[in-house]
């Protein structure tokens, strides 16, 4: 039996870390948004060998406990101590790993509920585990929720599904430009003296933005975050102000990666193209997504 | 400006009305099912008249606001004070109303979601100005969150958007079928003694869905609670019976209609429908609505 799940890949636009002793309570403030490209991930469930055996597989290439601890680690709480047989989770992602998009995340959520499927768990339950070991391994804080949420997200009470709240901003025709540099780890940013920062300044823009709640709010009050918390270097704003000279937001650091993103609107999209092209950078263009994850049986 | 807002009906398999003195903490606990069909609202929104002018129809005939007393409210709660021009809403029903698919919450969200997309406001508020005028008006309980949330649905925490939780049951592949015979007063039946039933069979039914979050055990479940609860009668159990002939799942109540609904596989349709054809019966059979409610300007 062959399982598919899809999970949107995410953009955080700004973000408040809210670290808890119970990961449940975990989770973080902001906003961000989640696009129609992101994390597919096929589960094969086989029963009659005589032992238990659980791969994993990143893009094809299989991946060993140690690379891919979140994702064993959701297996393990999700397939019964009892059953025996051959699981097979392949992850396949649209976009790098590391670069901000949310593939952690993707892996776990994806792996969670196309397990969940088979073996029993609603949206939310199979959300909490995929949330935990995110947490507990150092994957996001927040990514989980906001992919369960869909569309460009704001996260205004931190924690795991069905603790933490996502609203959603209303938008339509609105396409997302994503520039990825280079990737970025989490850890050296978080770990750092900036965290300080980082909460006044996340608490702020939230604030901010549920006085307003658009896309133009967001992503103002986004590069306002990435210039005052001194993530956003000068390659970057460069890069963010060739964006906005051919269309009509703000473009912000994508948290976190060496990235840029922003939203477009279809008519700008040849001229964006363009500058892209002659920048040679690599880029994708997007669409929002708008629902929740998507999980099903698998007819080849 | 022409908006267009789609919202699932949304079929409740029982439920526990929580009601409260903050409307936005009212709310209901409960399981049910949201459909690709339901509700859409066409929104016009046209400036350059010297007054305000706000007009409602229902399947194309205006409403007037005796008539349409929530969806009035939504309007003059989401269009500012200051706004002088011409509304016009436009609600189209898939089902009939007041036979339990959520007409009511669906034309209120809808009509909230279509102008906030204009006017300004995020999914979870305008969510709360549907389902606070839904409360305050003798509308559901349930359904905006319900609607809200999308797909087989489990009501865990009660409230308006943002405060109640609701989960969803991961399945597909799976088709229902909803026969209604005639439409039921929520009121005469929620004034009446059986209400204290309802709350100790309702939270019954949610705790065993919850050790076993199955569509197989929501519809055991929602039989049983129709029974316990005496709002299912001969008729009813009887149509309930011959859909159970032809399919794999319990049929029950629809509440609250004078109705059946059921899940069925891909298979078994044919056979459903020449038994539905046989009984002479009014029946549809949907998919079920995984995402959340659509909106975005209509380009005609």
């Amino acid at each position: 039996m062959l399982i598919r799940a899809f999970v949107p890949a995410h953009i955080t636009a700004f973000f408040v870390p809210v670290v808890s002793d119970d990961p449940v309570k975990s989770g973080s403030l902001g906003a961000g948004v989640n696009l129609d490209r992101g994390t597919t991930v096929f589960a094969g469930i086989e029963t009659g060998t005589l032992r238990r055996h659980v791969h994993v597989a990143f893009n094809g290439e299989p991946a060993g406990r140690s690379e891919a601890v979140i994702s064993y680690s959701v297996v393990e709480r999700i397939v019964p101590k009892s059953f025996v047989g051959e699981i097979e989770v392949w992850q396949y992602f649209d976009f790098p790993s590391g670069y901000g998009f949310g593939n952690s995340a993707g892996g776990a959520l994806g792996t969670a509920l196309a397990l969940g499927y088979e073996f029993g768990g609603t949206l939310l339950e199979l959300g909490r585990i995929a949330h935990t070991e995110e947490v507990r391994n150092g994957g996001g804080l927040g990514d989980v929720i906001a992919q369960i949420a869909g569309g460009v997200e704001i996260r205004v009470r931190a924690g795991g599904p069905g603790i933490g709240v996502v609203d959603n901003i209303l938008t339509d025709d609105l396409m997302v430009v994503a520039v990825y540099l280079a990737p970025l780890k989490t850890r050296s940013v978080l770990d750092s003296d900036v965290v300080r920062v980082i909460d006044r300044e996340g608490r702020e823009a939230l604030k901010k933005l549920m006085l307003s709640p658009k896309v133009e709010t967001m992503m103002k009050l986004a590069r306002n975050f990435a210039e005052r918390t001194g993530l956003m270097d000068d390659e970057l704003r460069e890069l963010a102000r060739s964006i906005e000279s051919v269309t009509s937001f703000k473009a912000s650091m994508i948290m976190l990666g060496r990235g840029v993103f922003s939203f477009v609107r279809k008519k700008e999209i040849e001229k964006l193209r363009e500058t892209l092209s002659d920048l040679d950078v690599p880029y994708a263009i997007s669409n929002v997504y708008w629902g929740k994850p998507i999980v099903g049986t698998w007819n080849v």
